[in-house]
């Protein structure tokens, strides 16, 4: 499963998957089967990231359940997986969700947690083409990812490019690292996957806000010196914030870090303002690959339809 | 008059706004009595370009007789008019308009149509800055602009930054083309102001909009080469836009521009998708200075407050 604007006003991903199903040869799927699918068609058509909630906060089957389960991106969520699901009418066992920022993530990968399968196929990408993965866990402040409802998946994250703005490049982009999950996919499948000797992972340590006045609006911005320097060392007393007077406010890390050099990540993504996040900061760690990934994942991939056209 | 925020989601004026109120002697207002305002609150607290109807196109007082003048934007633009006009309770007779674009601007001026006393302001800006202009006139597509209903008055507008998005460097280019001009406006009220030869001026030619489907889906997007490249000529056959497919799609002037080299700006600008505008297209002319032009800003400056403390 191909999901392209979960976000509704991500632009890029929902193009490539309009010209993929108008020139189907020209997505090298290895001879997958496919579903491209349109993760929020009402926001996508308001061009707004959400209509009530974020499409991916909302894959936690413990929010379906509450009386606030009418939300049109609940609603959403449950279709997707009542549909596309494992157990699902058109049951897919792998998930490959695009998303942009503004963030200058260049072209790298989200996943989510540390399930096998994710990190080996994370790490075939990877030894492919060489992206930067956010491993994102441990944090009770965002939860309810799409991908985690499926055995298998990862959120391709491209930028920095503005909301509502299609950019060739931002498309391209996307387009290799789809083709290169494809390709893992395929050799898994096929009991031919090779994966590198070691993971590279920029680890989740917490999330900073901006400084900000009592009534909540923003006493500082990021600083120019940080600014578009995603996946790129800081170290206590580096230049962070410069505040409404000019003066810099340097990075003081959270109790725990004091004396880490961390990786900031979604530096001033703009719909991350109101979830009080204006960057994150990981740890980069250099994991060696364990056999047991590559089993999980050409597991789950026997099952992967090798036969079926582009629909 | 100094407005940031006329479009809810362009978020680096109004931070700009915040500064000097808390910290006026940071602004070099060279004495003049200045009014600083939030254009759109309310779609300022919801982080959109507007609530209704884009305010930046609501100025006309054509439009407030209509049964539709109940809507937001154009009560909004009556209460600003009312408060701030020159015939206002606080009267203003000159209004610097503060905006943002995604597209690659810089930092820049538009003018819309030929009033002496904008073309004086421009030229002192230019003079000491060197920002480029965009003379927007003759498109009947788009009226209603906010600096029409005060005597004299142009937009700053500075980019590429995305919607929603703080960056300490659009401040600080924003703030920059406001000092500039209101040294400028304090020569004039002095009677000292010396203006350039010469008045550089990209002139609104046409509009062009992405090829399109049927359906309205966009059929291409802006080519690599071209993006980013605003205010750069463009000749009839170099790459404009990317199809589905790969394929480049050379500019093809419009009707009677068959032979020129055309300037393009906006090329990009997320909001304009919806008014079908993927760039405008200007042509780059060189006027000389008329004499009128400084003695009409001249004549209004000598009303400005050169004494009253900043508000």
């Amino acid at each position: 499963m191909v999901v392209g604007g979960t976000h509704g006003n991500e632009r890029n991903a929902p193009w490539l998957l309009e010209f993929w199903r108008s020139q189907p040869q020209d997505l090298a799927s290895q001879g997958l089967g496919l579903a491209l699918v349109l993760g929020n068609p009402g926001a996508h058509a308001a061009n707004r990231r959400y209509l009530e909630r974020d499409l991916n906060r909302s894959f936690d089957p413990a929010l379906w359940a509450e009386s606030s389960s009418g939300q049109a991106e609940l609603v959403r969520a449950r279709e997707l997986v009542d549909q596309f699901g494992p157990a699902g009418l058109e049951p897919c066992s792998v998930v490959l969700d695009l998303h942009s920022t503004t963030s200058s993530m260049g072209n790298s990968l989200v996943v989510y947690g540390r399930r096998p399968a994710d990190l080996a196929l994370a790490a075939g990408i990877q030894g492919q083409l060489g992206l930067p993965i956010y491993l994102h866990e441990a944090d009770g402040a965002q939860t309810g990812f799409l991908v985690e409802r499926w055995p298998c998946g990862l959120v391709i994250e491209v930028g920095p490019v503005p909301q509502g703005v299609l950019q060739s490049q931002i498309c391209r982009q996307s387009q290799l690292a789809v083709e290169a999950a494809l390709a893992v996919l395929a050799d898994a499948a096929d009991g031919v996957l090779r994966l590198p000797n070691q993971l590279v992972v920029h680890r989740h340590l917490a999330s900073v806000d901006l400084p900000r006045h009592g009534d909540g609006s923003p006493a500082a911005c990021i600083h120019p010196q940080r600014h578009g320097r995603d996946w790129q060392p800081m170290g206590p007393g580096e230049a962070l914030f410069l505040d409404a007077s000019g003066q810099t406010q340097a990075y003081g890390p959270p109790a725990g870090l004091e004396h880490e050099v961390v990786w900031p990540v979604f530096i001033n993504e703009a719909a991350y303002g109101e979830k009080g996040i204006a960057l994150s900061l990981t740890r980069r760690e250099c994991w060696p690959l364990e056999a047991s990934w590559g089993e999980e994942l050409a597991a789950l991939a026997k099952d992967l339809d090798r036969q079926s056209p582009v629909p």
